[in-house]
């Protein structure tokens, strides 16, 4: 089988397609976190993307490639992706439907609905939601962009990393390390492109819940793992790594490492009470992965990329 | 009785002499809360100033100008003051000391530990927290920094104005209005001054909660009131005005308006959901000025100050 995989010089074309539409988020830093991870730690805010995560990048390099005539856009997703399509389809002119399980977050079904998709929901797995989109397909002939196994996706996720090759640059300095999450695959593949034609003396981290290792797993033993049962609080990484994203992670990543849910939380409230930045679980997986395997970032420049800040607030007392 | 007021030149000292010591915190956009209050809003994001807050500013500003012999300090605080005097004590060689309120919310007692501070545990009242500090200068021979009252003080909560001018002008732009919150008054006091010297024609809002309206009614009737009993889920603002402050902020404040409990909730919802910033009670009283008062922010461009980021969040589940 023949997989369509996106180059580096995709990703390119993508930073340029989607400038337009995206900010280019800023890279933080903080004094606290770095000393207590023993290392120099950049943060890149994809938490202040558009709809509050990376994956804008990514859909909206796949609508922007789109016929003009293909009014029409769909996918299914739990969250982010979808939020993603639906603001991507209204940027570009176009409607958009959003396969939901029905027990999303509701902040993130909110989120669908508010930037104008049309929202129908489905059962828990994944069956259910493939049988629901084929359904939306065939009665409305919507164009369907999928969450991350796509080479539009992939590359527009990959501007994350020319992003912030250039703002490391602009500030002096080259990062020896870049930490992403990896659920499906997009952000963590794109990246690597990104750095294999940018820097590639960077290395490439993946960062997994060990509740959702499936990457980790496969990378390790060079087979794509579909088997692996997810349970982790990181809602947006309990997908597969998809097929392309796999292939282009084998070439590109140095390793996958896993952490625990502990770790992810007490990464989401450090973030939260010293950074001042609401973000989700997901994107805490990368500094959960700094300090439970600090010894190969001690002393490095680290560049960690928080994916994503949609998560329920309680609402104050 | 003659006060002894700071003017726009102290502000201007302060802010060179502080810059080695705090963040130039960015002014952030958001596209969704322009939109809601049909208006331009800017926002000064000081909950990423040192400590989480503006006092940073005040304290270090304070802390600076003692001769090198005086190596202890100390405050009562039911917050950002301990935090800030901590911080600044340390950050020039010195020790603190901080009375606090049994009640104050964990998170600050334990900041304010966090940076160094002894913490002497008093009753509620002013009065409790006043006798305590007495003792503590009676026993140890600290020197006293005010939490507000006091040019020093002042002067260096108003280099939050400097710095916006500053930003502003680089984006080309000049602001209409600028909001603040108003507890003590040190922030909107040192604004004036600043705004004063450097952009008259922009005008200055105080923003208070109904539940602690003493500079809403003191600027209202010309007498200072310090009668007023506060409640409100703005814990940075239930102080009552100080005399420096109401003196200066007659002077320079074109008016204070005052935002309900639910408007301060709403707005502190809508900076967590659609910015990600993660800020206390005190910082969206600012939001909700402008939410609650439309009439007056409609079409202009607005800076509001975003002063502090120091509440408590739930564990994640």
């Amino acid at each position: 089988m023949s997989l369509n995989l996106p180059a580096t010089e995709d990703v390119f074309s993508a930073a340029q397609r989607i400038a337009p539409f995206v900010h280019e988020t800023p890279l933080m830093t903080s004094e606290r976190l770095s000393d207590l991870a023993g290392a120099e730690l950049y943060f890149k805010c994809e938490h202040l993307q558009k709809v509050g995560a990376f994956k804008a990048r990514g859909a909206v390099n796949a609508v922007l490639q789109l016929p003009p005539e293909q009014k029409l856009v769909a996918t299914h997703s739990s969250g982010n992706h979808g939020a993603a399509l639906a603001w991507a389809a209204a940027a570009s002119g176009r409607e958009s439907i959003v396969v939901m399980p029905e027990n999303a977050p509701a902040v993130k079904k909110a989120a669908v609905a508010g930037y104008g998709a049309k929202v129908v929901e489905c059962g828990p797995t994944l069956a259910n939601r493939e049988a629901a989109l084929a359904d939306v397909v065939s009665e409305t002939g919507a164009h369907v962009v999928p969450p991350y196994d796509d080479p539009r996706i992939i590359a527009g996720q990959g501007t994350v990393g020319v992003e912030l090759v250039r703002q490391c640059r602009e500030r002096g300095f080259v990062p020896d390390l870049v930490v992403a999450p990896i659920g499906g695959g997009g952000l963590l593949a794109g990246t690597g492109l990104a750095l294999r034609g940018l820097l590639p003396e960077c290395k490439l981290i993946g960062a997994e819940p060990a509740g959702a290792a499936d990457a980790h797993l496969s990378l390790r033993s060079g087979v794509r793992r579909t088997d692996v049962v997810s349970n982790t609080i990181a809602d947006g990484l309990r997908t597969t790594i998809g097929e392309r994203n796999f292939a282009v992670v084998r070439d590109t990543v140095q390793d996958i490492v896993t952490v625990s849910e502990d770790g992810i939380r007490d990464a989401m409230h450090l973030i939260w009470s010293r950074m001042k930045q609401l973000v989700e679980p997901s994107a805490a997986v990368s500094l959960a992965g700094v300090f439970e395997h600090a010894s190969r970032f001690r002393g490095k420049k680290v560049v960690l990329v928080l994916s994503g800040g949609n998560v329920d607030m309680p609402a104050p007392a």
